[in-house]
């Protein structure tokens, strides 16, 4: 760690969650360094769980870092993408344990992005009715969102994330390095996850986004394990105050609701999650304004920052009666009544009904 | 419910998980009866899952009683029999949920057997990452067993139950009316899992389950209300010590291990699973004499009751080898080792890992 500025010491937070509680690990040079995984459960068999973009940077390094570990670390590589995040790719890591005998000790490491980790997650939570697993993200997106909190997932055709489980991992280890190798389009999409905690949460936060988005993007070590840590220190915070989101957890999507149908209406994978919140969020902060919570000027600032992290700010044509169409199925729905996360004031986001009349104006504003 | 004997009037017992405690209602006349699922969720939709066995019979009774809790109640329909428990017919769920608008809210009702009890359990914990579920069992094995405790799961071609979850139901309503329409087959089937109870746990229910079995096997009310009761009984004692099975619960699996493997190794729907269950526990019993832990009088014992209740006592001639392999990807191994409950004294169980030799030993004895 030699001549390292002290915002790259490694930095541990925890999940508050009781018997749950886990830590965060954030720092460079984490995942090839066995230290790391000190304290996790040992056991004889170990599933590496990647997919074919990520597995031939890392898996290797993992490997060897869990050597001491487990007896076996066997490899199980998926392929990437947004639309293999469906039953049949899942059915790959349950083949592949079963196969390798894997038993219910087995500890399962998520490597990769948020698809890797959502399906990761829910195959350790129903393998064997659960075992444990540890998330080792690999996105920017990840690190600071999806790695964290519990929220595992396959997708349906009907709708997003529609299949899954709560089921908290035994920790997440977010190595800053390995965001080097990340694609551009990427990092901007994992930006839109570190502006979403501003507007919801803390305002200061996005003062800083603002002052180093060019910083961040050119990937600043320091500024990239600002980010991370500020966000993992808000997502833990709201986690641990509502694990299954049965109120204040539901903030953490803000923009998602948009970006959601944005997502299923053009086919899963042509936009990256990242791309359609960012455009969700543009269109979540307009209703804000149009409900009179936020005014016109907080829409130009939310546009500028997403248009400045590299992030589109116009929604795809899909026809607002498509739009509504697809955000009905939404998870946050009550009643038949589609529910959006809106600011309340700048730092405060809450859950309403909106009437269809001034959604489909949202969406004819904000979409091409 | 005039002139009724006493035990045959309703009884609630409780399973006992802190903040996931329930339920269990026994009794006649339940599952018509608006008053059995009072102080259950209410909700906008329900979905009553069962299949197209059962739902003929009782679908519509169940929907009338459940007509003022919800404003509307679908029904999902599945095919009858262990064969379908895969994802498929699990998908079939979602599919009709998605398609009918349920939201995070819906209440879904498990109508039928273990299958379909295992199967809208698993379909509850994953649906939106989990909705409040009710098990109304309709087969003796379902009563006695399968509903009560939480373990849902779907099978996969290389092991039974492999993919699921704990997730407990709300409630436990047990119509002991239902079971008249039982046919006889099945009625032995759950006799296995009742005739369970006695050996892993209460010397005394095995003499009890001697001296009634003709009674149990002619559909004595007064009869089937006490073996449902006691063993619902203990079930609950059981999983309120230890819901995860990281230890006690396991006693429960007695037979289990030698049964999974002639369900796989004939292909899922040959056998029952009760009587799988039923000749695995004169395999387990046997285990138990060789292993020195119990007389050869046990074993001849539990292989005459479990004669009289109607079910084989002798394995299916798959080859020791093919066992051993079928019997490699059980959940409860650790470790590479198969472990199987084993009977330790009258009422007494444990799980122990067993040398391949003495299980082909047993196996050798126990099979055609």
């Amino acid at each position: 760690m030699h001549g390292r500025p002290s915002s790259l010491l490694p930095q541990t937070l925890t999940v508050q969650l009781a018997e749950r509680s886990y830590p965060i690990l954030i720092g460079p040079g984490l995942l090839g360094s066995a230290d790391s995984y000190a304290g996790l459960p040992r056991s004889r068999m170990a599933a590496i769980v990647s997919n074919e973009t990520v597995a031939p940077l890392y898996a290797q390094a993992l490997a060897d870092a869990l050597a001491a570990r487990h007896e076996r670390v066997i490899q199980v590589v998926l392929p990437d993408g947004e639309v293999h995040k469906d039953w049949p790719t899942l059915d790959r890591i349950f083949d592949a344990l079963l196969a390798e005998g894997c038993d219910r000790q087995t500890v399962l490491y998520a490597l990769g992005g948020g698809v890797v980790g959502d399906m990761t997650g829910f195959a350790a939570a129903c393998y064997m009715r659960g075992v444990p697993f540890v998330q080792v993200p690999t996105t920017l997106l990840a690190q600071v969102d999806s790695s964290v909190g519990g929220k595992t997932a396959i997708n349906h055709p009907r709708g997003k994330n529609m299949i899954g489980a709560f089921y908290q991992p035994q920790a997440v280890v977010c190595d800053l390095d390995v965001l080097d190798t990340l694609p551009e389009r990427e990092l901007s999409a994992g930006l839109a996850e570190v502006i979403k905690y501003g507007p919801i949460a803390d305002p200061a936060f996005l003062d800083w986004i603002e002052a180093n988005i060019a910083a961040l993007r050119a990937r600043d070590k320091a500024a990239l394990a600002h980010a991370v840590r500020r966000s993992c220190e808000i997502k833990a915070w709201v986690v641990g105050q509502d694990e299954r989101e049965s109120g204040l957890r539901a903030i953490l999507n803000f923009g998602h609701t948009f970006g959601h149908a944005i997502e299923a209406g053009l086919g899963y994978g042509h936009w990256l999650h990242g791309e359609a919140v960012g455009c969700g969020m543009v269109m979540a902060s307009e209703l804000s304004a149009r409900l009179g919570l936020m005014p016109a000027s907080f829409v130009d600032r939310m546009r500028r920052l997403i248009e400045r992290a590299g992030l589109p700010v116009q929604g795809p044509p899909l026809g607002a009666s498509r739009y509504l169409d697809l955000m009905r199925v939404d998870k946050k729905n009550e009643g038949g009544q589609i529910r959006f996360v809106v600011i309340e004031a700048l730092g405060r986001a809450g859950l309403r009904a909106v009437p269809d009349a001034l959604v489909v104006e949202v969406i004819e504003a904000c979409t091409a």
